[in-house]
């Protein structure tokens, strides 16, 4: 039965291809590096995402080693809370006592990504200043970012679909388990933990990851966890399984008027028009597959 | 298939009947008036809406008629676009040309009901002031609420869970179809649209309604939208088909205890804190269901 339904997947993705194709405007599109996606493939279906070695470096190379290794397969998404977060890998919680785990663990923690200094105002586009959380967000290829006003510090925002390393409460503590936001962004997680890449397909897909048990802060009493099948850096496939993949450039005269045009409506059906504000974690950037 | 997980679902609700009982202080919780509550049955799953009078009087009596003429039962999710909402009813678009549909729709028409005057301090709790799209947000019964300062003019914020009203331009045009938001709130929307309810049971289950075609404004070009199998009013149920449901109370000074310390967070965690915000949308409020 599911086995069905993503070979429908499958079908479904290919026919979309002449009319995805038609629709575009190639120039505002770009196409990801195949060497930063991941596919990762549930039983409910493929999820793609895209890393972001520009403000998580060495995360994104201990991920790709891990996914290399095939660390990640056969596990599962252990802690799941609705409107909040899926998180999968292996739990340390659970794994607490085994002395081989530990000593892997120790060899693989990484301390946290520092915030970068991103003065490059042609890959930045301005959203909002003020935001609530900080002085200002924008865009950087696509990912919702934040920025001090007085230093262009800049940091990844917890915007829905992100993808970032869990940890315990030392920050340098991250190994291999990871989270997918899933529900409103939990903006005052941003720059406390490694955002590493973010959903740019499937989260139609994430959503339908099972939920943990609320009363036990998400995580599971059976065994209904969603299992990873098999979580693959797209370069390593042959050509024939990569899907040609485009996102929305974030950084396009067009792009920037989308954005103009969210934040003044002039559509009728504004009879009343909104607050001049944008959030970022609110303005979809578009992801077109073949 | 699908029969069977419905049934472990319910299963499963029943199991949990006694561990949610022990672990809750009853004084926090309130039991929703079963006359507003709705049970919208879909093939994936149960998901259950509170009603709110206070705020859409008009809409909540038009939509209980509609259920109770058994309106909705059949009808899709025919628009829904990922991260957004999940709309349902009749489509309109679709329906253009039939005259029945025309004269049935317009005796249905709804004008948008206004924002209200709140001045019971004793149902508001303020969560942020300012928020960025209004002057105060905060909790009336469980709904995010957002406040002007001058004349506590009050209306409901669009949160994930909420189902408001589908119109066209002119704000007077609702009539049977509404939506859920199914993502990041669009907080733009507030008071321009009328919300009447929220989810406070199954947001798993409406986010496994399937997304239409995001090219062509999240329609269906196949015949894969979701069903609404039935709605019911609770009250309406025989007893042994109700569920007791338990809500959290959010003007209780251990709610407003949990908002101090998610504004100002003192868990080793957070080993930077974050800035002290709280947005309105990424609070949850507890449901226990037996």
């Amino acid at each position: 039965m599911i086995g069905r339904i993503y070979l429908l997947l499958i079908l479904l993705l290919c026919v979309n291809l002449s009319s995805n194709a038609k629709n575009i405007n190639k120039s505002q599109y770009r196409v990801p590096n195949a060497d930063e996606l991941l596919y990762l493939e549930l039983d409910v279906g493929l999820v793609i995402i895209e890393l972001n070695s520009l403000f998580a470096p060495r995360h994104v190379a201990q991920i790709k080693q891990l996914v290399r290794n095939k660390f990640y397969n056969g596990l599962t998404f252990y802690r799941v809370i609705g409107g909040f977060v899926a998180q999968a890998g292996t739990s340390v919680d659970e794994d607490n006592g085994n002395p081989d785990f530990e000593i892997k663990n120790k060899s693989l923690q990484l301390p946290i990504e520092p915030r970068i200094t991103n003065t490059d105002s042609k890959t930045f586009t301005l959203v909002q200043s003020p935001d609530m959380f900080a002085a200002q967000t924008g865009f950087i290829d696509g990912f919702g970012v934040a920025k001090n006003n007085e230093d262009s510090m800049t940091w990844l925002t917890h915007c829905p679909g992100v993808i970032g390393m869990s940890r315990n409460n030392d920050p340098n503590t991250a190994t291999t388990d990871f989270y997918i936001v899933i529900g409103q962004a939990p903006r005052y997680l941003d720059s406390i933990m490694t955002i590493f890449g973010r959903v740019i397909y499937g989260m139609d897909i994430v959503q339908r990851i099972n939920r943990g048990n609320v009363n036990n802060n998400g995580m599971f009493n059976n065994n209904k966890a969603t299992t990873i099948k098999n979580i693959s850096v797209a370069s390593d496939l042959p050509k024939s399984k990569q899907f040609k993949i485009m996102v929305e450039r974030t950084n396009t005269i067009a792009f920037k008027n989308k954005l103009s045009k969210r934040r003044i409506r002039t559509d009728p059906f504004f009879y009343v028009k909104p607050p001049q504000v944008l959030d970022i974690c609110q303005i979809p950037v578009k992801t077109v597959i073949f």
